[in-house]
């Protein structure tokens, strides 16, 4: 099983972490505040490694679980420092100002962003940005294994990540090039927009989207 | 039960007219061609009122089941006579030429681009683009029904065409104003792809997109 490192300790760092043990992967956490990483890795379980924001990757897989901002500062002070890893950006770039669109233009995404910040011999990939991080904990809503889709412009890092999503009892949905980000960005911001209408009671930020296929 | 007219006779027509036959419907089928009009109208069976696109229509509803350039040119040659109506867009205007973006900007979508061409008084509204016309005709999905997302700008006909989807046995979802059509058609395209890909097997233009909820 890859390494994976998992870079920031809030809800999604922890899902993800809950997941990574479930799979049986070799984990390290990284957090800005060291101590948080290793409150995450004591209630995580298991033997994780544990450190600050800018220690080396002890991962193949480093997972960025930051907002947006967040993980561009990463990606930028980490520099060449990642080259060689897979990269994976989590985030939905949401304008929270007016809710009703991304902050990032309408023909890119985060992840290409991100990408664009990169070193160059990292290979960025969008996954679990479409799983709340309650449902992502679980693994599953409502019996069914969650979706993950994958975007990347490396077929051996999307195939790296799909990897790690099944060993984490999940279901990959390898999508293609990096560019399909935008559209796995859009359909999540309106996924968020449901979650937060009070309207909706049944969408909770507990949801999961699947592609149902014929029994 | 409002009355729903349909324009258009291809798969999608045929799936729509299925539904809106299970849920009781006042049913107008149009068409360039009165006689596949006719066909589908006995096909379909029950009281169905008939005709040739430029007829008046009968139906509160109108759904546009063309592909994008064709609902283009009804509207427009509607014009007035859609006034006071729902107009309901389907369309996924997917680039055929290179399978990876759509042919309307990224900054909009073909259902704002149909509603700039529709009359004043007509209400357009974004519903059935996520629905495969194989997986729509049966209504479900591995048991599911299957959700049908439903933008528009004006309330009451997105009212009015969830009350159509209810009664059809499918679940609507309403994501409010009509630009989230861009997501919605970002999405399926995405969608479209994947069904599209030989190496997924599992997807034959028959899966559903369905956002499940905890049990």
């Amino acid at each position: 099983m890859t390494g994976i490192t998992i870079i920031g300790t809030g809800s999604m760092g922890r899902a993800i972490g809950t997941r990574a043990v479930a799979a049986g992967s070799r984990i390290q956490i990284l957090d800005r505040d060291r101590t948080k990483a290793r409150e995450l890795a004591e209630q995580l379980g298991g033997d994780i490694l544990t450190g600050t924001v800018g220690d080396t990757p002890d991962g193949d897989i480093v997972v960025l679980a930051l907002p947006f901002e967040a993980a561009k500062e990463v990606v930028v002070s980490y520099g060449d420092a990642l080259s060689g890893r897979t990269v994976v950006d989590i985030t939905n770039p949401v304008d929270v100002s007016t809710f009703d669109s991304l902050v990032v233009p309408p023909d890119t995404s985060a992840a290409e962003t991100i990408a664009g910040l990169a070193a160059d011999g990292a290979a960025v990939v969008k996954a679990f940005n479409t799983t709340f991080a309650a449902t992502l904990a679980e693994g599953k809503v409502a019996g069914q294994p969650l979706d993950v889709f994958i975007a990347g412009d490396s077929a051996g890092a999307r195939k790296a990540v799909a990897d790690l999503v099944n060993a984490m009892g999940l279901h990959p949905i390898d999508v293609g090039p990096l560019r399909r980000a935008r559209e796995l960005e859009g359909f999540q911001f309106l996924m968020m927009t449901l979650q937060a209408d009070p309207a909706k009671q049944d969408f909770n930020w507990n949801t999961g989207v699947k592609i149902l296929t014929p029994a």
